[in-house]
């Protein structure tokens, strides 16, 4: 591939496609896999992705899934670039749209509504948290500084189309914010599934589903391990890793 | 013991213990043994049980802390006169105090915020869910009839010192309005622990501590599991139930 800029490299995903990721930037994690992984039998034809940075979300549900149209909106105009460029690469143009904006904004980029499925894997901590002398781009992708959890979903529920499906992957600290947020803007929690690095440990993960305007009636999963005793993925993660394909 | 009415048995509580509790009424179950374990740790010399019942919580916390003064409010005659009973027989006059009453009342009933600890295992399911041919007494230990969750969690408010830290048993599908609940009368989610019957099934209980006006650090700990494969407690569950004199 010769349209890789300084300090980029093409990532092979495992699923047949590839992302174009910078070396010292933020790359995507175990929770971009889980995510796309937890959202795949959403069943929708229409997706968005929030917070989609080099677009690695929409990449995997693209594998993943046989929806025609996903979205995927990033603030960040560099991380939009290189997501545009991975798409191209993939020769995914006709399903995957990356899209330059904020999601604060969304309302006037999109139609309300009109999205079957919403995804997010959002900056995890609150903003001036554990700040140091990091880059910018790196700064908006993990601090809350762009967009809190409340933005994102609302952004989400503005999105939504009646009964449609919200995921996100979170830290498990967070999730009395998240449930209040989703309960504040009608995206009523459904799923939740907490994944933890080993067994006996707290969790690092939480990963949830909610409803636009669904009825209550929440299942809390059982836990997800990621690695076994001796370091080795467990069979679940090992699937999912292997099934990107979907 | 003569005291025991008709259909009355006396259990064992292998804590040097024993409770009144009827044949055919509500029992008290590993939720109750769960709670008063969870809660052991509070350091707190006045605690407050709510939904009280024939008062396991109570006298599972003279066993398993140095608290002075453990009062346990019901609102039912029959159960509040049988924890009377079983208190006696214990010869916990002295530190547990049951108190016949409704909870919504509480700030008439206690001095406000007068209590370093609340706890609560209070009837599970929503009301008129469910609802079959069942005695009243049970009806109203298992259903929301006389209390729902935003009337426990604003009790426990309403009774917490400054700080002071709420304890509380329920199901796992209802976690969602149990944080909406607590963040609404500012007793902030600190710690959540998922209880499931077996490895790799869903949880059947949550238990969750908040602290009234604490900060936002919300730990969720590894799953606890109850049964080994082979039916046997965990070797966590057999600490519990041989540890119950803490």
């Amino acid at each position: 591939m010769n349209n890789l800029s300084e300090n980029e490299v093409l990532d092979d995903l495992q699923n047949s496609y590839y992302i174009i990721q910078k070396n010292d930037g933020f790359k995507f994690g175990t929770d971009a896999v889980l995510l796309s992984d937890f959202a795949k039998d959403c069943g929708k034809n229409k997706i968005l992705d929030l917070c989609s940075g080099t677009g690695i979300i929409p990449i995997l549900l693209a594998a993943k899934t046989n929806a025609q149209e996903i979205y995927g909106l990033e603030i960040q105009e560099e991380m939009w670039e290189m997501s545009c460029r991975s798409v191209k690469y993939n020769k995914l143009e006709d399903r995957v749209k990356p899209v330059l904006g904020d999601l604060k904004n969304c309302k006037k980029l999109f139609t309300p509504h009109s999205f079957g499925a919403v995804t997010c894997n959002p900056p995890y901590m609150k903003s001036g948290s554990n700040v140091k002398n990091i880059p910018e781009s790196i700064m908006i992708s993990r601090h809350e500084c762009m967009c809190d959890i409340e933005d994102v979903i609302k952004a989400a529920a503005d999105m939504l189309t009646f009964k449609g499906s919200f995921y996100m992957v979170h830290r498990p600290s967070r999730i009395a914010d998240i449930i209040c947020a989703m309960r504040k803007f009608s995206v009523e929690p459904k799923l939740i599934r907490f994944v933890h690095p080993y067994e006996g440990k707290e969790p690092v993960l939480v990963l949830i589903k909610g409803t636009y305007h669904g009825g209550s009636d929440l299942k809390i999963m059982p836990p997800m391990y990621i690695y076994e005793k001796d370091g080795r993925y467990t069979e679940e993660l090992d699937i999912i890793y292997k099934g990107q394909k979907g």
